[in-house]
């Protein structure tokens, strides 16, 4: 879409490019102040006057709270879908399975913790926006899932992981792992590489398990 | 608290009895309310309707909608606290490290799992609740993630568990882990404890590890 946009030059291009960068802008104030006073709570004037707008004129960008709402929805799930699977693209193709899970969950914690507003915001909002919205997250949820049911499925096949647990749940609870430190994420201490480095240890070689370097 | 107030038998002791059932019916059906609809879009009518009240009624049992939720979350983190303690307690002193940990994942999940709606709620709302409860509940959470920074010290050093992850990282990769299911478990094809044995195995064997009864 941007490319397109991008690859005729001239007045009309310049201004689209503009009104990109103010609807980019919109959606980090929004995400920080749905983040903090949840769907209900959010007061749209305080969303604008943080890129020193007024509220009438979030407007011409989003038409209602809604779609400003499923804005940053979209933008939290999309980014992560498509850095997962740019990542794993990039990879050589004789890459290992366990190492392609590993990339992936360092990927999917990178993303969270870069985009820790619009992820937070994402995870709690789901439960508070209204029923449409929150079926077309879902959906998109699912599509997100099944690219991970399939990295899951194919290293079991391929007997890179253990046989005796089952995929749904592993799956589930490796997401509820990488999103909830969203909330609990600090930046100073480690860096997002640190931790997504430290849970995929964890999730992959187990905690009685011995360092990676002791095993190679 | 309940075992003093069944210490004397006799009319105002069932009073109290009577009273605490209608707290607890009405704590469950506010927590499928509040998981539901959200800490503002709770209607308190909605909840004495469950337990067949009046909506005024409810006031004789909590003073204000903010006592209530703030008993629904109680309920959550001290039944989980409580009973993650006691099952570790009622271990013989000779048990491993490794199955220590293993117990308190099986206890946690069974407690998220088979109260749900207050656990979800709990959840969900501490991000919609007023700052003042907010404040009180993560003081709680405080309290009970002690008991799983002890129990990962103290297996790190006895060497129980690998040295190379950082133990913040891990114990809230646990609690992510186990916490996100209130929200996608349902009830049917796989029972809360088989859940958590997988969710177990995964932190504490790893997904790469080989299965458990081959190991031993």
């Amino acid at each position: 879409m941007l490319d397109q946009r991008h690859a005729r030059r001239g007045d009309a291009t310049e201004d689209l490019g503009k009104a990109e960068a103010t609807r980019q802008s919109i959606l980090a104030a929004a995400a920080r102040v749905f983040r903090a006073d949840g769907y209900a709570g959010a007061r749209l004037s305080d969303i604008a006057a943080k890129v020193g707008m007024k509220a009438g004129s979030l407007y011409y960008h989003f038409d209602s709270r809604e779609a400003l709402v499923e804005a940053v929805m979209d933008l939290g799930l999309k980014q992560t879908h498509e850095t997962v699977a740019k990542r794993l693209r990039a990879l050589p193709p004789d890459v290992g399975h366990v190492r392609r899970l590993e990339v992936a969950i360092e990927a999917h914690l990178e993303l969270v913790l870069a985009h820790e507003d619009i992820s937070s915001a994402t995870i709690k909002l789901i439960w508070q926006v209204p029923a449409q919205i929150r079926e077309r997250q879902l959906a998109d949820q699912r599509a997100y899932g099944a690219l991970w049911r399939k990295l899951l499925t194919d290293a079991r096949k391929a007997g890179a992981i253990r046989g005796d647990v089952d995929l749904s749940v592993v799956r589930m609870a490796i997401m509820g792992a990488l999103n909830w430190a969203a909330d609990w994420y600090k930046p100073g201490r480690m860096t997002p590489r640190q931790i997504a480095r430290d849970i995929a240890a964890m999730v992959l070689g187990g905690l009685a398990g011995e360092p990676k370097n002791k095993r190679k």
